[in-house]
């Protein structure tokens, strides 16, 4: 097969393997444990923060800095944030193209009577600054808490990256809270905690060839969270549970490989996706490429194949020996009309036939030049054995 | 270091990090993928929590059968059952002996108005039925919806097994639901989930030689469970986040291993950890053994030694090469006084003193045989320089 897919989950890196091997053949590893065993483990873990910090490009050792709440992954990390940020009754602004992780919260905390905006986007799959900060003025004055703010770096089914800065600015004017969903941003495009101001910020290794089971919630200086879970005393009570700590070292050296070869690895993606649009644009003039005027990851690319059903194309390709995706895969089975792309205003004919396909730093131009020539025959067959709609 | 805290965390086993490895090795693993790499992926996936369930007796085939939903392990698994089976008026039962991750929960709710019922237990350890009832009848008087119950198989602190076929029987009659925390069991007792009439177990892979990060919340047939977290459609929605495919296949094999081995590893468990106690008592004719005379874990033994404090003690064996505990690993930093050995009603010497050890499949007798010389030297080390308290 030929993997194209990496936006959904990567292949962990062999480095961050091997790693995780030799953790495991080091003994039992509770981190809360007092005795040497435990004191050992502790301190394996917390070099590992603090590789995560130098990663993020922040000290957790600064009195009163930075935090790392580890979690479960990215799932786990917004709804922490979502929940943990303000208040039950703090009002609630996501963008529509935001991930499931946090699109669910806000319909389940709309249902409990938290009020829920969410932010419209522009065509190019931006979300409309404007207009979020419209929402956001209304949105401060509805309540006596502040409001709470989820925007993603960048779409993991467009690749567009989101305007945070922007959006930073007009939280911090209005006092919200700010969550960042950095889920598919780092290790392809330069991503510094400190150059972004935020309150918390997703981190989730099986994106960046780390394992998967494991995530971070970055909490910038001075901001407290209200916990989800309640037990032990682990993360000072945040977060409580026994810590993984050979997932937390191969979340360390995935993310340090990952930022590491970072401007490398943007170049190489960005070749391999342009070379594939140009190429399926070649044979395929009709192709729509969705967000393409907008600043992208260099990984993805979302493109709509005239006059099939992405079903049929999803399942023609994977047969041809190509793994990609049409929309996030967390939702399973069947394949729902993208959120993301109605958001964008795409046409019917769009959704209907929208395909993504996303490289990592481990693919190769010989898999993305062979993908091409079998997209394109999958295609033209499919194409001549339907009814063109468009 | 002589490892005795097992009870904590255990070592991973080799066949299960090499299992691990080997799934890692197999490339990107999104089981919600729809193409042939996620397929793959949630079929090994699937075998796993297949495998799991021969383990526990079970068949998650049938249809309208029991569920396993994955979690991130104990504590979420707990917080889970608590928060999802019921609903947040309906009163909670838990004893006083439970693991912080269900007493911290219980005062949670108390404090946002949730009625909470703490059933006290005998000075041998064991949840009191009679008062359990009573309190049972109480919650159930209380308010419109049914009580749900929390209670562990087996204290981690003193081993006692707890009554939970009695405990089930007044639960079934009074129409409450049970969850049961089997954290401490697999593996050590006879434990199969058909003959536990209960609505939810939990599972914790670290406690039994496999991976932390991930544990499990058995459901049993027809019990449905409310979400704690909102994302995409895993686990029929009931737990979205990216499934840790090599997590879960490394919990599968090393409860396979725990409860294939339980039986010769119950008797060479039971060896070793009587062969401790007998020769710490012919040592050390004061010392008192926390619910001695309750059926208990052939792994774990609670010790209090008259005349020391427990966190010097701790301390001195931790240099003298001893890995062992006092009270749960989870209360980390400083040691705080047993709430289980309060609630046994322990006198404060004996509270004071208390350590526990622990051993697993792994121990060996050679290990307990060098630990008893050291736990003697030890003791009458600090002994003769301290005040005998009792």
């Amino acid at each position: 097969m030929i993997y194209l897919d990496n936006n959904a989950t990567t292949a962990i890196d062999p480095a961050v393997a091997a790693a995780m091997a030799e953790e495991y053949s080091l003994g039992p590893a509770n981190a809360s444990s007092q005795h040497a065993v435990g004191r050992a483990a502790a301190q394996r873990m917390d070099d590992a923060v603090q590789r995560i910090g130098v990663s993020l490009g922040c000290d957790f050792s600064l009195p009163g800095g930075p935090r790392l709440i580890l979690t479960s992954g990215g799932t786990e990390s917004n709804n922490l944030a979502l929940a943990g940020l303000g208040g039950p009754h703090s009002p609630l602004l996501v963008s529509s193209l935001e991930h499931a992780s946090v699109l669910a919260f806000a319909q389940r905390s709309e249902k409990n009577g938290r009020r829920v905006f969410y932010a419209p986007a522009t065509c190019d799959g931006v979300v409309d600054v404007d207009a979020f900060t419209d929402q956001l003025h209304q949105a401060s004055r509805l309540a006596d808490v502040l409001p709470v703010v989820s925007i993603m770096s960048a779409n993991n089914e467009t690749g567009v990256i989101q305007p945070i800065e922007s959006i930073s600015s007009v939280c911090r004017a209005a006092g919200a809270s700010l969550h960042v969903d950095a889920t598919q941003s780092f290790g392809k495009v330069p991503f510094d905690v400190k150059s972004i101001d935020a309150d918390a910020i997703t981190v989730t290794s099986h994106k960046f060839h780390g394992p998967a089971g494991v995530g971070a919630l970055w909490l910038a200086p001075g901001v407290s969270l209200e916990p989800q879970f309640f037990g032990g005393e682990q993360q000072l009570t945040t977060r409580p549970g026994t810590e993984p700590v050979a997932l937390v070292i191969g979340m360390a050296i995935a993310l340090q490989l990952a930022v590491d070869n970072q401007s490398v690895a943007c170049q190489r993606m960005s070749q391999l996706r342009d070379h594939l649009e140009a190429q399926l644009f070649d044979a395929i003039p009709d192709l729509l490429i969705h967000g393409s005027s907008a600043t992208r990851l260099p990984s993805t690319t979302c493109v709509s194949f005239p006059g099939v059903d992405r079903q049929n194309m999803l399942m023609a390709l994977d047969l041809a020996g190509i793994a990609c995706s049409s929309g996030s895969a967390c939702s399973s089975g069947s394949s729902p009309p993208s959120h993301v792309l109605q958001a964008m205003r795409a046409e019917d004919w769009a959704i209907r036939s929208a395909i993504r396909f996303s490289v990592s730093r481990l693919s190769t131009m010989q898999e993305v030049t062979q993908a091409i020539e079998l997209i394109c025959r999958v295609y033209n067959r499919l194409r001549s054995g339907s009814i063109v709609e468009n």
